[in-house]
């Protein structure tokens, strides 16, 4: 991942006709541009094989399609295990830019631009495979407004590229493979920041405007807040409309206060940079809490380390209506340990009171185990179905 | 636009802790790349201004939204005359990476990424105007398919950027412009590779990974093509739906047949690099054309320079259905002098007879009339508005 984005962009394309000397060092020895080959945002690899899963831990690539299905009538462990091992094989071989193994597309397939693909089993795939399930359904928040279209789901594939032609030909093979064993239930197409356009460890912005990340776990914390011993975690979707016109309507300020945090530096209102923590104790000159009760930085604050969560988001932005409001939103995605000891009371607090719901609604909502890793020759699941 | 790509995706941040002396040289006088400020990716502009209007001739960036609009009850030439001065002046100012003037989220206005806003004039504008209009309605074609909801228009926003949340936040404040006058009828958003996956000079694969623009007029090429002499063009938009699922049982063999070229070299069935003319009155050993009458390379093709089309086209993929079946294609957009000579017996040909009907539905359809550019404080549309 190193070497991610360090040439990109038709460097070699921009020098034109113009004799370039170019000369790049990094960790590696200095190499001429002319000399590197393909460019690399869209040669770039992940590796798929690993104790644990990859599309996790990773700086997520710039486009996802998170796809649920629903598992065929009769499956069982059997069948289940015959979809897994072609999942996982077809997901090994892609994200290393072969084409899958009846890729009818080959061409589609030679640029992964650090495809990854994570694989989830909800609740019902543990009733079919007949195992206890490591996830429940969540409680109803009084904030949700789910729709089916958007919620539920046996089996997910969190498919993410820094291309969104990779991301649109990787779903059609997994899909192809899946099809015999289950039926797509939804898919939600989400965007980032197109790669290059900011450098990996700036926070990004959603389409409120805010920042939004800048409390994730970083490095040597992701470890105890994601990864179970075994090299499982568990994984919240939930799709967030944003109420943008009526957020359009507020002035900056009262934006800050619902987020607790300046919109354009992202600093806590008791700070002055992005990352400095936010300091609940300090005091306005009127005497008030400089951080507000009920911001949404307030009321989602965690300070043990094993319960944080990790953001891994997704902005979405369908078709306006003859009106021109906006369906747009964020596709919320968080991985820990443990939801109901992590996300569950996170998501409690903001239900109760956090001035953010008047302007994000949650309107889809799904839980998945995402299962231990796999080495070369086994496949996602193997512990569970095998 | 030299500068390009040139430095993209986080070169500082790929770099690491390590020292690292990098230099880049180019038309310009080297600088390291620490000096450079901002990626280049994000902060790359287009010029607005100028005689003719952008988004046409430039290579198409990764993103786009087409926005076609039906102007309200009572419009005249006052109407949209004050629409079009807003419009102009806000696209003016986010392709500079400036915010619109009400602009309601501002931070989201600073990363332009080669952004371009073009404007279309439809037939009923130009009704509305009293005025006659330089584009007819095309004639039906056996192969239509059309829906009203991808079809026809009287304005076209045409949206392109490197970025898609530049992209989403430009679309959101220029439908808050029209909103007053024009109601939204249709918007179409499409993708190409994301910035850096490819050179520019590489002719980029669709959907169906045929290689999609090999035939386009390059460089002074465009302007016999393209551009009237008052700065106008004329551009057609077509929704063509891929059957991917029916493409799919095609031999290689097949799909080279129904194309005219080599899935993937891009080759004509004649020559064996991509950009060969192709030859076609070249036999095969049994004596038959190598370039088949019925491949939509024989069928498409035009001798006449100022007959060709510039292709500018993006992918679309939507939510795939319960069984797993696509729902993807490409948003056509062509640009040339003028319609009824250009597009339209092309168009014939191709519905007459060219295999690659089987696998291609029209299923929207709309014409545009380009109107020339304007200077810094002019609008677009005002030689036919003011």
């Amino acid at each position: 991942m190193s070497r991610r984005g360090l040439l990109a962009g038709g460097a070699v394309a921009g020098l034109g006709a113009v004799a370039a000397a170019v000369a790049l060092s990094g960790e590696d020895t200095p190499v001429p541009v002319a000399a590197t080959g393909p460019l690399d945002t869209g040669t770039a690899t992940v590796a798929f094989h690993g104790t644990r899963q990859a599309g996790v831990a990773q700086d997520p690539p710039a486009h996802a399609a998170f796809v649920a299905f629903t598992l065929a009538a009769g499956s069982d462990k059997r069948t289940l295990s015959r979809m897994m091992r072609l999942l996982s094989d077809d997901a090994a071989r892609l994200t290393r830019g072969v084409p899958a193994l009846g890729d009818t597309d080959a061409t589609l397939a030679v640029l992964p631009a650090r495809l990854t693909v994570t694989f989830g089993f909800g609740p019902g795939l543990y009733r079919v495979a007949g195992v206890p399930s490591p996830v429940a359904d969540l409680p109803k928040f009084s904030i949700d407004r789910l729709e089916r279209r958007w919620s539920g789901g046996d089996l997910l594939l969190q498919i993410c590229a820094d291309d969104p032609l990779t991301v649109a030909h990787t779903q059609r093979m997994l899909i192809k493979d899946a099809r015999p064993f289950a039926a797509v239930r939804w898919v939600q197409q989400g965007f980032r920041r197109s790669p290059g356009v900011q450098a990996p460890e700036h926070t990004q912005r959603n389409v409120l405007g805010q920042l939004d990340g800048t409390a994730n776990p970083r490095g040597t914390e992701i470890d105890p807040a994601v990864w179970n011993t075994d090299g499982s975690t568990q994984l919240v979707i939930r799709r967030m409309r944003a109420e943008i016109e009526k957020w359009d309507l507020l002035a900056v300020a009262d934006k800050e206060n619902a987020t607790g945090r300046r919109l354009e530096s992202g600093a806590p209102l008791s700070g002055t940079n992005e990352r400095d923590e936010p300091d609940f104790g300090a005091l306005d000159d009127t005497g008030l809490p400089k951080m507000p009760d009920f911001s949404h930085v307030t009321r989602a604050r965690v300070t043990d380390p094993g319960l944080k969560i990790l953001r891994r988001p997704y902005n979405y932005d369908g078709v306006p209506n003859a009106l021109g409001h906006p369906d747009a939103g964020l596709i919320f995605a968080a991985y820990q340990r443990d939801i109901a000891r992590q996300f569950v009371p996170i998501q409690q607090r903001l239900a109760d009171k956090d001035l953010l719901n008047e302007w994000i609604t949650p309107i889809g909502s799904a839980v998945f185990a995402i299962p231990p890793g796999c080495a070369e020759g086994g496949w996602i699941g193997e512990q569970v179905l095998a």
